[in-house]
């Protein structure tokens, strides 16, 4: 019933009243009090008194429910006020190398449902649509939710995707996919807008919107996993690159005799910080086939070698990580993928390289004027949770 | 007799009125038709109309003088209004390592006066501020001005210089100027508001405010002289970095075994990609000292060892940008630096170099998402008159 409205709200930007403002920062923000509603705003405190007073009396406004008694402090907790979750819904599908994820949200920002299936590594798209569908109507049906609701559908790529039209480009992402335009392929599906992004700038938009990125307007996500990737938040803003290849930090190129690269370069840095090679080494040390969740809890439980590996790649990481702080100096730098689950173990190593192989050294400076890296929140479901928050922010100024 | 009524409209950000955004503007944007003014503050054209008037019967704002004929075109021309030159006066200050050099502009965006003096390589911030001081009072004697009407100074510093305080980083830069609180050393001095920062980022701004990226929201100013750097322009804004140390190129990395840095780093891009090494190479060639710019007259005229060093400087510059490539993508590169006068000699395997090395090909993707690489507008006084638009910008969003 409130649908429409929002939808009106929501898609129009030329809609500048205090109403339309609010919406669209509730949208992007989720709960906010009166008070940070005027600042995020910018509105004054009376006008968003009368707004506000309009909003929920058409329902488009309610009060958010307390979580887990946050609310419930010492004192009047303040009232924080949200999009009516019945407004509307929407859709985050991660569209990966051998799973494909969908998260159904509301527009209150509470995820409602989560479901992966696994697919074969060379999936096509017409194959990759449907499954996306399919997972989307059974947790549309198992919720009882109704599919009308759905205000649109956000997509984490697994590779760089043009800005402009969404398609993905030839180097590197998943070979099937390449140059396919993604919004072309799932409008037709979805008949809602389609927004996409490549899944590490899916991840730090999580990270921005719920993560340890909240408020901060300067970041690099940096992703070690069995690929090398990442993010550049600049001024609030993703920096996308002019053909969408922005932050390809694994292909930085460390050694150019080194070998030839799936993207057709030599010595790409994901050759030498990627998992890939150490899984290898574990596998045999172990006689069997290693996952890296096992290398980890081998290593943190003390085994020498397991340690080493980790060691080692967080070593080549942080010179990585070392060109990418001589080129932006970020004060924060979150580490995302599958390796951050060895915490300090890979940390260490990671920090101590960093400092070596960049300009400004910890020592030299201070506090303030430090690079941060730390553990990023989401280590599994970034992606998709960012492709749901592309759909809640697709108006604001990030995209 | 306006310049009180203009430090305050300029000074206060939080003067929202009409006549203090557009006040702002002109002095940001420089001359501009009644249009444009009103697209660039985003206020209604009545608004800007009723403003005008009152800013014109102040002689705040006056008409531009047309420029080379410029104005006189086909059809009416449309009056450019700009604000008054007799309104204030600015100075832009560049610290560098053999020289000190000094413009002085009105707030009409005109440059009044050009001056230099050359230093000897270990002279003092003491001596450097004096030297400063005796060239601004030079040229306001000269040109008439009184120095009653100065609204601001800016300066270029050749180094790295801390965001917050202005204080010159230990990392590269002048040795003896290491550690030094620019504002604080030339507050006494001017007793006006100081701007600093690096020279890259100051050229960077000129080419914004005067140059080759007016406009243009997204690009790398890339610099190749006898010390290697550039700038990084985001979203219209300047990446400074947490410690000021944004786009410090030089000190990429591209070998952690290579010889020791200025920096303590080994291996840095500027140890390959500088043009000190070929010029002793040069010399040895000649029997005689050779300056960069005699190689690449040489080097015009055909001289194939001439030709060599700037084309072997320039692959290996290439594959640096190669590795900004991977990190920014960026829509276009302003190439700098006393390098930068070769012209195609220089481009050519550059652009080769840069395409080998990146991972975005250029003949992968359309035209619109391809990097641009060319030369810079300023090759001469970039970070001196980069440093007025300091001045000019400072209540900007840039800043």
């Amino acid at each position: 019933m409130y649908g429409d409205e929002l939808n009106a709200l929501l898609a129009d930007r030329t809609v500048n009243t205090p109403t339309g403002r609010i919406v669209r920062m509730l949208s992007e923000h989720g709960a906010q009090s009166a008070t940070q509603i005027a600042k995020l705003t910018g509105l004054a405190k009376s006008t968003v008194s009368t707004a506000l007073s309009e909003l929920r009396k058409s329902g488009m406004v309610v009060e958010a429910v307390a979580e887990n008694g946050r609310e419930a402090g010492v004192g009047r907790p303040s009232t924080r006020l949200t999009l009516n979750p019945e407004a509307g819904t929407c859709v985050g599908i991660l569209i990966g190398l051998n799973h494909i994820q969908v998260i159904v949200a509301d527009v209150s920002h509470a995820v409602l449902a989560d479901k992966t299936a696994y697919v074969t590594a060379d999936y096509t798209p017409a194959e990759g649509v449907q499954i996306a569908r399919r997972l989307v109507n059974e947790a549309y049906l198992e919720h009882g939710l109704s599919s009308e609701s759905l205000i649109g559908v956000g997509i984490a790529a697994a590779g760089p995707v043009d800005p402009r039209s969404g398609r993905m480009l030839r180097a590197s992402g998943i070979p099937t996919w390449a140059g396919i335009e993604i919004p072309k392929l799932f409008e037709p599906v979805f008949r809602r807008p389609i927004f996409v992004d490549n899944e590490s700038n899916c991840s730090a938009l999580a990270e921005m919107m719920w993560g340890d990125a909240v408020g901060r307007e300067d970041f690099v996500l940096f992703t070690l996993d069995i690929g090398v990737g990442g993010a550049i938040v600049s001024g609030g803003r993703l920096v996308r690159g002019v053909a969408g290849a922005g932050a390809e930090f694994g292909h930085i190129g460390i050694d150019p005799n080194g070998p030839l690269c799936r993207c057709g370069n030599r010595g790409c840095l994901e050759l030498y910080a990627s998992f890939e090679t150490p899984l290898v080494h574990a596998s045999r040390r172990f006689g069997r086939s290693m996952t890296v969740d096992e290398v980890i809890r081998l290593a943190l439980a003390g085994d020498s070698g397991c340690r080493r590996l980790i060691e080692d790649t967080a070593d080549v990481a942080g010179r990585g990580l070392g060109i990418i702080g001589s080129t932006i100096n970020p004060p924060l730098v979150l580490i995302s993928g599958v390796l951050a689950r060895a915490g300090e173990l890979m940390l260490k190593p990671l920090r101590a390289s960093f400092d070596r192989h960049t300009l400004v050294k910890r020592d030299d400076v201070p506090a303030e004027s430090r690079t941060e890296i730390r553990i990023s929140r989401f280590l599994e479901n970034g992606p998709c949770l960012g492709a749901v928050g592309l759909v809640l922010r697709h108006q604001g100024r990030l995209l």
